[in-house]
C-alpha cells in the first residue's frame, strides 16, 4: 500500500472547491478519546497511534500536532514525511495555517469528527486571512482507506440498576428539570459515555470503553435512541420502550435535528413534542424568531457536539453549554460509589498477584536479586531462553490475573508495560514484534486498569527487580512525595483542581524536575477510564469545575527522562467531605479517600528524603492494603504482600 | 455635623438628570489605594475608614462593599443607616443596581475616581435594565463636605540615580521602543507611582506613600507632567527640562488628552508630535479615521485610568491594555534590590529592637512571663498605670526605632498594632482614644513597615509575652508552615501567583482554616508598599501574571478567629533563578530569597506539628537573622537576639 498522502492529495485538487488543507483529527462521529479501529483515521494516514493527535495535510506539506504524553512516541512514529507540532511549545494549528497558508485559503474538514467550539475556534483565526473552512460532505481518508474495517453490530446490554444505582426514569426526570430550567424543549447527546449512562446501557463498539455508537436527543416529552438497529435485540427493544425512549437508526439523527430545529420532531406515537407557545415562528421577511421566554432552545454541549449536527441547527435557537450529564455523571451515586471501591479492591488484588509473580519470573529466569533485594552490583546474569519475557507478554499475564476476578469485562485501556527507556514514553503501548523484553537492570512501569460491571479501575506502579540508581530513587521519591501531598490534601468546597495540580509538583520542582501531563482525571462508572469534567491540572479547563464530594479522580504525578526511564504512581480517589476539626468560613471542607490497593515499592524509596507523616502515611496505605486485599490472595501471594508492606522505617 | 447622608440626597434629587443613585469610590484622581486626607471621600461619607471600600447611595438606602479583610472592622465603623456588603458573598454592586433600583436608573459617579474597566463594567451591567452611569461633572460629596482639606502643595523631590538604578533618559527610551511596538503615539500615565517611578522623582503628597499627585503624557517626541507648579521648585524645573520633560498644570491634562486625541498636543518648543502619516484624518462625513497602521493608537491603562480622561479620546484610536510600566517597575534593577536587600535589614534590626524593649515593658510593666518564658497559669497580675502601653504607645515606640534608622522616610502604611480580638481585624488601625492596652494574655500582632530612600518595607510578626493556649499554638504553627512552603517553594519560569497561593493554604486547610486575603503583593522601592501587576492570590487576576525573576513580593498567610485573636506572619521575599540540580522542559527554574529578617516567636510553635525541613528552614533562617542583624544592635538587643534565635529542637 502506498503514502496515504499520494492517495488524498489528488482528491484534494479535485475537489470543488480545491483544498489547500485537509485537517484529520483523532476523534470519531462523538468526539470519543478511544476509537473503533474504522476511525482511526489520524492513525491510518500519519502512521502515529497515540490516543491525541491532529493531522494537517497540505499540498506540499504534513503535520501532526500532539501533546507532551507522546512527544517521543510521535516522534518514534512518524515517517520523515510528517513535522511534529508540539502542543504548548509549537504554533498551534490554527496559527500556523493562518500564518503559513495564504490568503483565501480552504481547509477541508469532515464537520462530524470536530466539535462545536474547535470548528468555530479555527475559524476565528481563519477569518483574519478570509481562509475558509469547509465542511466535508465526504471524508477524503476514508474514500481513499481501501481496507478499513465494516461497521460494529455487537449488542445493545442493559446495565442493570444494582450497578447503575438510579433508574432511566430518575435520569430523565432529573434531565428534564434542567431543561425546564435553562428554557430549553431539547438536547442532543452525542458523547458516547452521555448516551450509555442516561439509558443504562453499554455496549462494545469501542476497545476499553463498553460503549455503542450512538446518538440521543432528549425533549421535554419524548427521548430518541439512534442507532444501528442490529444491535438491538427485542428485550432491548422493550426496555427501551418501558422507558419511554423510541430506537431509530442511526443515520436518522441529522435530519431529527433538522425536525427538532423546526419545532418538527415527533415521536412514532404521533404526539406532538413541542407546546404551540414553544415552537419558532416565521416573521414576515421569512425569518425564523426565537423568543427567550419560549422554552424553544435547544441545549447542545459545543465541547462534544459535532459541527455537522450543529449546522442543521439555526444559530439563534441553540443553547451552547456543557451537557447536564457531564457533572451529573461525574457525581457517582452511593451505589456507583460502592461498586467503584469493590471493583478497586479486586484490580488491586490482581495487581498484588501480578507483581509477585513478576518478581518471582524475575529471579527464575533473569537471575534477579527481586523486588525486595538490591544487589551489590548491577545484575549480570542472561536470561534463559525458555523462561523469555517481554512487556506484552507481562501485560497479557497482568490481564489474565485481571480476567480470573469476577465482573471482568475488558480492559479499561491499552496496558502501559514498559521496560527502562519505554517508561518515559508516557502512554507508551507495546507491541509483540516490537517491544522489549524485562530487565532486571531497569525500571519497569506498568500503568493499567480494567472494566468491571460495577467499576472502572486504573493504577500504575512503577518497581525495578535490581539495583535502582540513586538517581532513580530520587526521582521516584519525589514523584511519591507529590502523589501523597496531593492525595493526602484537605481543601474547602469550591476548590478547583487547577489549583491542587501544584501540589504534586512542588517535591518535583524542587530538583528542576517535572512532567508534561496532567495529574488527575476523573473516572467511570464502568465506562471511559478518562472522564471529565473535572480534572487536577495546569490546564485552564482545570479552572471551571470545582471538585465536589462523590467525585472520583486519579492521583498520577511522574518524571520522565527520554531515553532512561520513567516514573509513575497513580491511585484513583474519591472525593469525600472531610472531617475537619474546625470549618472556617462554613465552606466545608473536602478530602481524598484512596480506592486503589497496593503497594509502592519500598526499595525504590530514598527514605532519607520522606518526612515523618510522609513515612506515616505509606505505612497506614500498606496497612490497609494488607488487610483489604487478604480475602483475594492465596498463601504464597500474601506472604509476598506481608514483606511489601512491612513497615518503613525512618533513617 | 449632620449625616453627609442627609445632605446628598437634596443634591440628587436636584441634580439634572435626577439621581436615583450616587455611588462613591475609595479611590482619589489616579485610582490610589492610599489617598489623601482631602481625598477620603467614601471615608467621609460612610465613616468606614478601611482603605478599600465603596459606597452606594440611593435616595432610601447606603450600603458599603467591601472585601475580606474589612468585614469585621466595616461592621464596627458604618452606622446603621449603612448595610454591609461583603464582596465575594453578597452580590456585586453592579449586580445589586441591576436587581434592586428601576429600569433606566441613573447611578451617577465623578468619572475622575473610577476606572475604564470599573465604569465599563458597572455600564454593561446596567444596560440589561437601560440603566445609565452619569458621568457628573460636580463631586457631590465635595459638595456637601464643608471641612474639607486644601489641596497639598508638598514639593517634588528628585530621586537620585544612586537609588533609582536607572536614568529617566533609558527609561522613556525603553518606553518609547514599546510604544513603537504597539504602533501608539502616546501613552496616558495617571497611577502615582509610575508617574514617579518614570520620572525618577518622589514626594509626600499621600501619606505613606512618597508620590506627587501628577499626571504624565509620554509621545514618541515629548514627555509632559501635569502637577501643581507651586510643588516644582527651580532646581526640579531644570531637572525636568534637561531630561526633556515640560512641566504643566495638573488641570491642563483634560484638554491636553483631547490634543492628542486629534493629534495637536505640541510642546512649547513648537515642535510637531505626531508625523503627518500617524495623524487621524477626517473623512468626507467628518468622522475622524483611524488606520491601524498609523502609529496613532493613545495607550490607556483601562485598570488604572480614569473614565474622565478615557472620554476624552476617541475608542476607537484607543489601546487599552495594561501599563508597560506596571511590569518595568516590577521587575527590580540590580541597584534597587541591592536598596531592598539594605533597607530590610535596617529595619528587621528596628523589629528586634521593638521586640526586645516590648519583651521588657511587659514584664516589668504589666509581671508577664515574657517573650521566651511560659508561665504555669495565665498572667494575673495588674499593670502599673505609670507604664501603661498600649497600641497606639507601642506602635509609636517600633515607630522611633525605625526612625532612629539610616534613609527613613516615614511608614509605608497605617502600623497594625494589634491585641487580641483587635489581631483578627485584618487591617485593624488602632486610635488613640479607642485602642486597647497591651495584655500579657493575649497574643500581639504587629504589621508594619517603612519608607527608606533604598526601598520599602513590610514585615509582620505575632507573638504572646504569656501562656499562648494550645488552639493558638496550633493555629501559629499551621500559618507559619504555609509561610514556610510558600517561602522556600521552586517552581518553573512562568509560574503565576494564582497556582502559588495554595501552598501557604494548605497547612492551614488540614484543620479546616483558611484566611480571607490574599497571600502576597508586590512592593514598590520606596514607592507605594502594595504594588502590582503580580500577585500570590486566589483572585483571578493573579492568574495573568507569572512571577518573574528580580520581582519582589510578600509571604504573608494568616489566620483569623474574630472575637477571639489573629495570627499573620509576614516576610518580603526577591524572585531569583533557582540553582536547581535538573532544569526539566529548558524552562528555568526560579526560587524564593527571604529578605526580611525577624525572628519567628519559638514559644508559639508546635514543635510537634513541624516537620524535620521546617524545624531545619527555622533554625536555618534565625541563624541567618543573627548575623545579618548583629552589627545594628547592642550588646543587650544582641542577647536577647541570640536567645530568640537558638534552635528550635524536634520534640
Amino acid at each position: 500500500m502506498g503514502d496515504p498522502l499520494d492517495a488524498l492529495r489528488p482528491l484534494m485538487a479535485a475537489h470543488n472547491p480545491p483544498l489547500d488543507a485537509v485537517i484529520v483529527p483523532s476523534e470519531d462521529y462523538h468526539q470519543s478519546e478511544y476509537v473503533s479501529a474504522r476511525d482511526k483515521r489520524r492513525e491510518f494516514v500519519s502512521g502515529f497511534t497515540g490516543s491525541a493527535g491532529l493531522a494537517l495535510i497540505t499540498m506540499s506539506d504534513a503535520r501532526l500536532w500532539t501533546d507532551g504524553r507522546y512527544f517521543l512516541q510521535a516522534n518514534q512514529e512518524l515517517s520523515d514525511r510528517w513535522k511534529l507540532m508540539r502542543i504548548g511549545e509549537d504554533s498551534t494549528l490554527e496559527n500556523w495555517i493562518s500564518d503559513n497558508l495564504p490568503n483565501e485559503a480552504t481547509v477541508g474538514v469532515d464537520p462530524w469528527c470536530v466539535s462545536v467550539d474547535t470548528a468555530q475556534r479555527w475559524e476565528n483565526i481563519f477569518a483574519k486571512k478570509q481562509q475558509r473552512l469547509v465542511q466535508l460532505s465526504v471524508n477524503l481518508v476514508d474514500e481513499v482507506w481501501k481496507s478499513r474495517p465494516p461497521a460494529e453490530t455487537n449488542p445493545v446490554i442493559v446495565h442493570p440498576i444494582e450497578y447503575a444505582g438510579r433508574t432511566v426514569a430518575e435520569k430523565l426526570t432529573e434531565l428534564r428539570e434542567k431543561l425546564t430550567k435553562e428554557k430549553a424543549c431539547g438536547i442532543i447527546f452525542t458523547a458516547l459515555d452521555e448516551v450509555a449512562w442516561l439509558f443504562n446501557v453499554r455496549g462494545s463498539d469501542v476497545d476499553y470503553c463498553p460503549v455503542v455508537h450512538a446518538f440521543a436527543i432528549v425533549t421535554t416529552g419524548s427521548a430518541y435512541y439512534y442507532v444501528d438497529k442490529r444491535k438491538v435485540s427485542t428485550e432491548v427493544n422493550s426496555y427501551m420502550e418501558e422507558n419511554g425512549i423510541e430506537v431509530r437508526d442511526y443515520g436518522a439523527v441529522s435530519s431529527d435535528v433538522g425536525l427538532l430545529a423546526s419545532g418538527q420532531l415527533n415521536s412514532a406515537s404521533g404526539k406532538s413534542e413541542l407546546t404551540a407557545s414553544g415552537k419558532s415562528e416565521l416573521t414576515a421577511n421569512g425569518k425564523s424568531e426565537v423568543r427567550e421566554n419560549d422554552n424553544s432552545r435547544i441545549w447542545v454541549d459545543p465541547g462534544t457536539c459535532c459541527y455537522a449536527l450543529y449546522s442543521n441547527l439555526k444559530p439563534d435557537q441553540v443553547f451552547l453549554q456543557q451537557s447536564p450529564l457531564a457533572l451529573a455523571k461525574a457525581i457517582k451515586n452511593p451505589v456507583e460509589l460502592d461498586g467503584l471501591r469493590k471493583a478497586h479492591i479486586r484490580d488491586g488484588a490482581a495487581v498484588v498477584q501480578y507483581l509477585a509473580w513478576l518478581d518471582k519470573q524475575m529471579q527464575e529466569n533473569y537471575g534477579a536479586a527481586g523486588y525486595f533485594l538490591e544487589p551489590e552490583g548491577t545484575h549480570k546474569r542472561k536470561h534463559v531462553e525458555t523462561g523469555k519475557l517481554t512487556e506484552v507478554s507481562a501485560s497479557d499475564k497482568l490481564e489474565s490475573f485481571r480476567a480470573s476476578k469476577e465482573h471482568f469485562r475488558g480492559l479499561s485501556f491499552p496496558t502501559i508495560s514498559s521496560v527502562g527507556p519505554n517508561a518515559a514514553v508516557i502512554h507508551y503501548q507495546p507491541e509483540s514484534n516490537t517491544c522489549l523484553e524485562l530487565d532486571a537492570d531497569k525500571i519497569y512501569l506498568c500503568d493499567s486498569g480494567a472494566q468491571y460491571v460495577d467499576g472502572t479501575t486504573d493504577i500504575t506502579r512503577t518497581v525495578h527487580f535490581g539495583k535502582p540508581s540513586a538517581h532513580e530513587k530520587a526521582c521516584y521519591t519525589a514523584v511519591l512525595k507529590g502523589h501523597i501531598a496531593l492525595g493526602a490534601a484537605r481543601f474547602p468546597n469550591g476548590t478547583n483542581g487547577h489549583v491542587l495540580d501544584i501540589l504534586a509538583r512542588v517535591p518535583l520542582w524542587k530538583y528542576g524536575l517535572d512532567y508534561r501531563h496532567g495529574t488527575g482525571h476523573g473516572i467511570g462508572s464502568y465506562l471511559n477510564v478518562h472522564e471529565g469534567p473535572h480534572m487536577i491540572s495546569f490546564k485552564p479547563q482545570a479552572r471551571n469545575v470545582p471538585l465536589q464530594a462523590s467525585m472520583a479522580v486519579t492521583d498520577e504525578p511522574g518524571y520522565y527522562e527520554d531515553g532512561n526511564f520513567g516514573i509513575r504512581l497513580e491511585n484513583v480517589l474519591i472525593v469525600n467531605e472531610a472531617n475537619t476539626k474546625f470549618n472556617f468560613g462554613e465552606k466545608g471542607y473536602l478530602s481524598f479517600e484512596h480506592i486503589t490497593w497496593a503497594p509502592y515499592q519500598k526499595k525504590l524509596m530514598d527514605v532519607s528524603l520522606l518526612a515523618p507523616d510522609e513515612i506515616e502515611w505509606v505505612n497506614t496505605y500498606h496497612s490497609r492494603c494488607k488487610e483489604i486485599l487478604a480475602p483475594y490472595l492465596d498463601e504464597s501471594e500474601m506472604a509476598w504482600l506481608k514483606r511489601a508492606t512491612e513497615p518503613v522505617t525512618a533513617v
